[in-house]
């Protein structure tokens, strides 16, 4: 691929989680930054200055210039979720493949919307998890499916929480019912969920059970929750998220051989190198005095941050669509709607006095 | 303490576990093995010898001789579970303080029925929750009581598991009706329980709600489950405990301003030196590449282990009472208990179609 020409990406909007993403698309070897739209032409040129766009980046006063732009072949939305559906529709309709900001839409119903254009345009559809593109998420998921040394999944428990400060929670669009509506949950809760089913090779629970007494802003937006999950057959999952906690992202797996554990899973404390815990085969030392072995620490190297990977495999499958006419990789649009689904559920559950959601796929 | 006369046990029985506790008593500097019951004379000689009891110890064929001898002071009770009434009763009774392995009862009922007979005779009862008395405990406890690096309380979650084998699931008194009918609820659950009480200073929650789908033997014994805690206020906590996956001992513990995390927090992985993380203020770097600052790791030596500073400690309160004439210390029957009344909670509602159950205290 990296022989073939960038993918060129049309930036939608000025907000701050795209400056973290136009750097990735900087450093991504086959790909590229063509244009940026703003509301304001003033806004789209001072950040694309700031941000050390290329000289020759398309500034637009719109968001529909960029996408009728013939050479912007896919689009990064960092939109607040309610704009998603129009501009990843819109953006499909214009033949542009679409990494769309999480949370990615306000309920399944939305997101299978922007998946059924994107497919009946035949671009590709991915949303901006970071973490899943860091290698060492694919050597925790190399334990994990270790029968060896993991075993069988019986349990998984994730956190993700961060502390927002009273400017954040009283103007940042996450805390919005009219912008990011889901709150913690779509934010903070989407990775949590995500973690969950890919821990379970995204397998769906049977049930999903919010825990009792979230906490609301006066809006009625979320600012911490969480649920556990269900399987039906002794696997279960819990997870926790939270605006109002400081910053945690945990992922605690009990298989019946192994244990994995990951304190920065979301966003590594460091970014060149991330490090994981795993144990096997633990047992009682001589009268129960001691436990042996203690978990070891793994270290990830990586030369790319994970949003680099990610724009250079979201560019892959881009690049052959264009090059070599193939489909759109299903597996992602397959997984976003997974971790949608769970999300929706835990929403019902909440408004339903915390009562069992099942889960119909 | 020290200086009066060592606090004499008496052992009641030859379990596996009151191997350990007899090599604690050994090591606690005011306390001392005066007498070993068990129903076969034979065995309680060969179980004396085997763990190098005191040559003046008393051997007796039954439990009963145990609680007549004059010269026992306290009784260490390792009997299943179903027998606890029975014998700290008759222990109390005949003036015997009284350390209770856990679990300590099938329900609170019983549970009362201990307590009450043991505060009418005046004599202490401890249960033998020995992380309680690790000093790596109160270390943890005070950062957790720091407003300033710990803040609020928001969320916990603890896991107990361990595996066990085939000889285990079927053979062992931990997964038999008669006699430990609370199976992993009771036995790991106990503990992460106990933590989790730990962290909000023994405040019950308002709610206990179990998860869904535990798993069961033959006879209806749980092996594995779950629940969820609510105080109404935002706190949320879960636990997970299990006879079926590897060996885990977490406790997460998500404050306003840092966090706790430890993974050996019922027996440490080495017995004179115990770790745990902190982190506080983590937030994210330029353009949220990573994540600053790491979890540091703080150990905590110990030149006694728990199960003998636990032994020490009951000694204490035993010989203040017998010396000094003080009254037993209320914390500890306490605090077992609450741990009891949520065991019965989850069991509770686990039996109610997992169902919320209120706490009544």
């Amino acid at each position: 691929m990296a022989e073939s020409s960038p993918v060129r990406f049309g930036i939608l909007g000025c907000a701050n989680i795209a400056r973290k993403v136009s750097r990735a698309i900087a450093l991504a070897p086959n790909a590229t930054i063509s244009a940026v739209g703003s509301r304001s032409i003033e806004k789209a040129t001072a950040y694309a200055q700031e941000n050390g766009y290329p000289s020759t980046t398309k500034i637009y006063g719109s968001y529909e210039a960029v996408l009728d732009d013939p050479e912007v072949d896919a689009v990064y939305v960092p939109l607040p979720t309610s704009l998603h559906v129009k501009w990843a529709v819109l953006a499909a309709q214009k033949k542009k493949h679409v990494l769309l900001e999480k949370p990615v839409a306000l309920n399944v119903k939305e997101l299978d919307v922007i998946l059924e254009e994107c497919e009946s345009n035949g671009v590709q559809y991915m949303d901006a998890t970071m973490w899943m593109h860091h290698p060492r998420t694919a050597k925790m998921k190399e334990f994990l499916s270790d029968s060896q040394r993991f075993g069988q999944l019986k349990s998984v428990h994730s956190t993700f929480a961060y502390l927002g400060d009273t400017e954040f929670l009283e103007n940042n669009i996450r805390v919005k019912s009219d912008l990011d509506a889901l709150g913690a949950l779509g934010d903070a809760g989407w990775y949590s969920i995500r973690a969950i089913l890919w821990t379970t090779d995204y397998e769906l629970p049977k049930t999903v059970t919010a825990l009792r007494d979230p906490e609301f802003n006066e809006a009625g937006v979320i600012l911490s929750c969480g649920a556990s999950l269900s399987w039906k057959d002794g696997r279960v999952a819990t997870f926790y998220c939270s605006f109002l906690a400081n910053m945690a992202m945990d992922i605690v797996a009990s298989g019946s051989k192994g244990n994995l554990r990951v304190h920065d899973f979301v966003i590594p404390f460091k970014e060149n190198v991330a490090p994981f815990y795993t144990v096997e085969d633990s047992w009682f030392g001589e009268l129960a005095k001691s436990i042996h072995p203690a978990p070891s620490e793994q270290q990830v190297n990586t030369d790319l941050p994970q949003e680099a990977l990610m724009v250079t495999e979201f560019s892959n499958l881009v690049g052959s669509i264009k090059g070599e006419g193939s489909k759109p990789e299903k597996r992602w649009p397959t997984i976003s709607r997974k971790t949608q689904l769970v999300v929706d559920a835990v929403k019902a559950s909440i408004e339903k006095g915390f009562e069992p959601v099942e889960i119909i796929y």
